[in-house]
């Protein structure tokens, strides 16, 4: 995954930008990617797509001509989407529109304005006290024209169209945890789907944060019907434990295999309600009128969050690849999850149909055995079976699956 | 509110009785008042309207002609409904029906016997020492006579027929807290909301205690399925905290807005489940086969309560006016509440819709944006979400109210 | 009770044997009997009805003809359905079929194997360091053959087709408290039950354990939608507290009948889980595909269980009654019990109807009037207006039954 990563993060992907493009067509490279295009101007529920936008030239200089700021130093170093502008203002004027993070003063913070029409530079908080003249020449080459939102659409299909949504943002410019990691785990969890025969269809996105998913869920309506779970990922790159977000429903059986999953495979985690960890895409899929249960993993917070330092020297292999496989533990329940529904009557004569289980071979699934026997009423799948005895869920699955096998019983659906 | 007090509090208010039909009249001049007349005999769901009472002359002496007490002295001292008598009694039968209160022992206590045929003194607990003769003669001139329950009624048209019911006793004679207090507060309320344009009906009713309230709906029961919510005012003169008496369901949205507009007006309140703080007529509307969510607002309970000291010197126009507003501000929100549903789909477009609030403006409902946003589902309503943010209800409303002005909100009925 | 016990208790009670035909025999001649006979080889739903069985000979020799072990010494010596065995063996081999119970080093444990074919002895713990030789004979002259397990039951008709069933199991040879008490129990509860005129009707079962109720239940399948309630006995002459073990659905109301009875009549009980205090044959009337809420009542847990010392000398005729009458307690509720709905509006004019209650008479059935009043409209039961208020079932019964009298409530059916 570090190699993506490696390879797209110092690119300026902006909403809707050429280094975004160029991104989206790297990615397409690894794994097949259908695109969906939504011209600027395109009324998408509430919004509107913005334009492409993009910045050749930008600096700051005294009325000396010495350059206090240059975007050839920083692509942070213009606010995203900013206006072009080209006067001299006073000190005071100029102060309104530089940007700094105080908590990190040594870093350039990263800061837009995609729907307020406005210019902004952003700069090291340590180095507002150079500027100690009267006057500056403020000059910023932007350019805003009719462009395309692109999403990236990973589909799997699977036994069913019932569809579990994975999401991860693509833009966020000359960053890396947030969010190339979702992206890089995302598109290692596609790789890895697509060599799998899934009963689900599972389907991949990478868009632009919240006006792609928009976008994307506004032209795509009957889509929305088909889905089932969301899970968007971002920040899991970062040395901190894992953090569920819970769903806008918050007891979904999305919500509780997930906290299962962690519980069963982490040493620590956290969990939090709805928006209260991160915020993101979440706010459309499980918003208004659509209403998909979607939970965020991530590695939420960091101290590197939008600003210059979130770079490949925060992040770590060894972290994604926990990340990716514990992504893919939730997805291997979710996706052999069923629900028994009894055909026998009685309590089962168990050791005339083999289904004694020595308490030498599985103690706890001996000790567990009549009280699986009492739950296949068809009311519990085989994940509430194993959350309630809290059990292994691959051990529930494949002693149930020899009910099944003897006929004893049905799979509900 | 002091002078109708002053006015009102030394007449005889016994159930059915020329001084509470005087005192209804007083208050019809001040409020318009429909008069429904029950007259006795007549069968009230399991109960009858019993006659109208009336006592001339009572008086208690020793054999040498020395009153001991004195109907003249007080209108408390003789049982309201008591039967007439005139005979020579030991001290031993008198003493069985002499009521005193030992814990007031200057006061005399308030005894009626409505249902039960009985005759009855009642007497500062002091004063007994004071019979120590072996015989004494008995004298009431009381009068029982076929009359006509009244149920003063000042209904307040609104926007729709669904009625809230405000009601206050007007009987007990000679006292002031217990309930002249409830009904000088209702008639200030029905002052003020007859000024207001209002969404609901408001139902006032003065009625004498129980038997007037099972008269007046047994009477009216194509009454009964057009109230929305009760409310019954007592003892709000008295210096004590206020006490709220739930629903007899107990977790009704009145219940709610009550716990409420108390927890933000008062600096103490207490709380009492239904029949638990005060009894009295939300046991015939919030009761079987009526069942109007029906709260008691009080200042239960006071020391004075049911005896000679209940009189204007423990009420205070202060404590009347607090209770007033707030029964006013619970009207207020109840009259307001409405459930919005949204019409968009997705998170909204906030600055596009000029639904962006500045921190700078108003703190609180900046930070709860989303959490608004995400409430418009047609399943909570203004005060809901509110209650649920711990937000003012009229910040709420007013934020909600430009959902509805840009037709993003439907009210749902 | 205590005389049916002495008369049966030594008898090798197997599953189909003739002692336990005998011993039902004798019941039958205490109460009404049907016996319910279902062959060997018969098909019950995942199970099949086993073969009679018998042993007449069997013992341990060293190679000098020195017995160590002799069945006529005690009827547990040989493992029950043991199969027949006559050979010389290794100690090794011999001490894999010796079966001891170290905890209890001087009794004999109780061990049986009815579906897993082999062969083996039962011999106290203290007697192993007597098997010193290299080689033994082992004989066992056992006989397995066509037989017929039988059900007695004991019906008792009431006013309505709807059945309580009790049942106790009496298998287990030479065994005492587990569970001739329950069969004592249990006939005792017939004969009084018997005498009385009942709402509901009332089933007594005996059953070899497990088998004879699955046995039974499948082959009279009609039977089971009749069934409102099970009561499980045994264990019940032990010195120890009664231990309530809840149904399947853990929240019935023969549980809270249960609960409410145990806490009023004994000074102390424990409560456990379904299947969390003793196993018994309420794994199939409250198991799969039949799901009859039933209660297990016993004295569980006691430390001669499953051995010889299990004899009349651990159990008492006092604690016997102690736990029959607390059965009949129950099934009074249980019978008595009905929901009252009520026919009137508003308070009820008490005096009126003479349903006043003085608190001379009965405290707190004066201060719960208006608490039971508020509680009849027909969602709750005579015995949820008394678990709820805290109050006898029989004062809220006869107080409600005097509303039934007056015609103010229905039967609600």
């Amino acid at each position: 995954m570090n190699k993506l990563i490696d390879d797209l993060w110092s690119k300026e992907r902006h909403l809707i930008s050429d280094a975004y493009d160029e991104s989206l067509e790297y990615i397409s490279k690894l794994i097949p990617l259908k695109i969906h295009e939504i011209p600027s101007g395109t009324k998408c529920w509430t919004w509107v797509v913005p334009e492409k936008w993009a910045v050749k030239e930008a600096y700051i200089e005294d009325m000396n001509g010495k350059r206090l700021l240059d975007l050839k130093d920083h692509p942070l170093h213009v606010v995203s989407y900013s206006l072009p502008i080209n006067k001299v203002v006073t000190k005071e004027e100029l102060m309104k529109h530089l940007y700094t993070n105080p908590k990190r003063p040594g870093a350039i913070p990263f800061e837009f304005k995609f729907y307020e029409k406005g210019w902004g530079f952003c700069i090291q908080h340590d180095k507002l006290k150079k500027f100690t003249e009267k006057k500056y020449k403020v000059f910023i080459d932007s350019k805003f024209e009719k462009g395309t939102l692109k999403v990236g659409d990973c589909t799997i299909k699977g036994e069913t169209d019932e569809t579990v949504v994975l999401v991860a943002h693509l833009d966020h410019p000359a960053m890396v945890n947030d969010d190339l990691t979702g992206v890089a785990v995302l598109v290692d969890i596609a790789k890895e789907l697509s060599k799998r025969k899934n009963h689900y269809t599972y389907k991949l996105l990478l868009v632009p944060e919240t006006i792609g998913s928009i976008a994307y869920l506004s032209q795509n309506e009957d889509v929305i019907p088909k889905l089932k779970y969301g899970i968007f990922l971002e920040m899991l790159g970062n040395n901190n434990i894992h953090a569920l977000q819970l769903t806008r429903q918050s007891d979904t059986k999305l919500d509780r295999m997930a906290r299962y999953v962690m519980k069963r495979k982490l040493e620590n985690f956290r969990e939090g309600a709805f928006r209260k960890v991160v915020g993101n895409d979440e706010m459309v899929f499980n918003g208004p009128g659509v209403n998909i249960p979607m939970i965020s993993i991530s590695r939420s917070p960091y101290p590197e969050y939008h600003t210059s330092d979130d770079t490949p020297d925060i992040i770590s292999e060894k972290n994604l690849v926990e990340s990716r496989n514990l992504t893919l533990e939730l997805l291997d329940i979710i996706d052999n999850d069923y629900t028994p529904m009894r055909t026998f009557k009685g309590p089962i004569f168990l050791s005339g149909y083999g289904l004694w289980v020595d308490w030498r071979i599985n103690k706890q699934l001996n000790a567990n055995i009549e009280q699986i026997m009492l739950r296949l009423e068809g009311d519990k799948s085989v994940f509430d079976i194993a959350d309630e005895l809290d059990m292994e869920f691959n051990d529930v699955l494949s002693y149930v699956n020899k009910f099944l096998d003897k006929k004893l019983i049905d799979v509900k659906s």
